[in-house]
């Protein structure tokens, strides 16, 4: 049961149906709805795990992202502050048939409607289920954002993108990341993207020490992004 | 309206929620679908076109691609006989903000439940506001499985699985397909096709002529692409 008032205050602003179901359902949503704390790193879901429910972000942000078998990963999309995520309600998606993980990158506070309480009202409220829907169709399109990134564009510009989202995320201009895990979130090998800096560094745009990678050029950054 | 009772077959079987929704609302769609022909290469759907309703292949088959500005293509997905399409539907689908185009692959007979009555009932029903939302996650699964063959396949092994769909829609281990074609439904260039199809050949998996590609060893070839 959410008590903080700063808690629902986070459930009305993000359940955009919010003012269109009755009392009863807000109560239910309120009486229901659990705080949940997980640490950097700690998985939130993976396909083969339970059915948790609609989780929204209180705080810290999430990253979803796929596997493959060989350890490869790539991101699909990050989840921040309110944003709510259904696929942790995967159960409701009868025909998402595919696998992902999503993972705490920093220490994160979820609001968590279990699916017991939001499955039910998700099948029998039309204004609740095609939010669900509108969900899914925003998470499709930032998957679709990254084919269009990996498929049609340049690695040099998806890696100027890359570094300024992650200086937009850690609200500054030296990165603590390492190249492998710029590879994993690219879906690319570490070699490519050590060659890559090494490259914007001969162009003063970044550089790149055993500890991070700072950003020295952002106009010129901004301009490979575009 | 339908009159051939073959098409309103067809609208049973697509449309899963058929028998639950009341007797008034199957007769809207029977009265109010109507039959669309597109030739081979028409564009039945592109994101700056109209909303133009819930679309149901009744023969042919339609194929869902990415353009990029220079020009590059990626399939994304297709849809053959009995298969639903709701992205011609895109105005319920306020989050969708990605382009693609869906065009005619092979001459088709579409079934059309044009948006005035298909949004109409889809807001006021739940059955068939679930199916709307169903066939959205079909279509993110779909592009899902694209973007895990992009980035985590080599390539020898996407364009043996593109070689034997192929292979699977035209009913023949002779296929019609320039190497142009075939690099803009994997979102590579000509060359790369090309340099693969004849090593391909050298290992004596395809004949490789000017007019088309012959499947020679498909055992071979289902090895490379399992």
């Amino acid at each position: 049961m959410l008590t903080n008032l700063n808690d629902i205050e986070i459930l009305r602003n993000t359940l955009t149906f919010w003012n269109q179901i009755s009392d009863e359902e807000q109560k239910m949503f309120i009486d229901n709805a659990i705080i949940v704390k997980y640490q950097k790193d700690n998985i939130v879901y993976n396909s083969s795990g339970d059915c948790k429910g609609l989780t929204i972000v209180k705080s810290g942000n999430l990253r979803a992202y796929m596997l493959s078998e060989s350890g490869k990963e790539i991101t699909l999309y990050r989840l921040f502050e309110n944003d709510a995520c259904i696929m942790t309600a995967n159960c409701l998606l009868k025909n998402i048939t595919f696998d992902m993980i999503i993972e705490a990158e920093k220490d994160c506070e979820i609001i968590l409607v279990p699916f017991s309480v939001y499955g039910m009202l998700n099948t029998s409220n039309l204004f609740i289920q095609d939010f669900t829907s509108q969900l899914v169709s925003s998470r499709f399109s930032d998957v679709m954002w990254v084919m269009e990134q990996v498929v049609f564009m340049s690695f040099d510009k998806r890696l100027a993108i890359f570094l300024l989202e992650q200086s937009a995320i850690e609200g500054s201009d030296i990165l603590n990341i390492t190249h492998e895990n710029i590879a994993k979130n690219l879906g690319s090998a570490r070699e490519v993207v050590s060659r890559m800096l090494k490259y914007f560094q001969s162009s003063d745009i970044v550089y790149v020490s055993r500890r991070n990678i700072e950003i020295k050029n952002r106009k010129k950054l901004m301009e490979l992004a575009s």
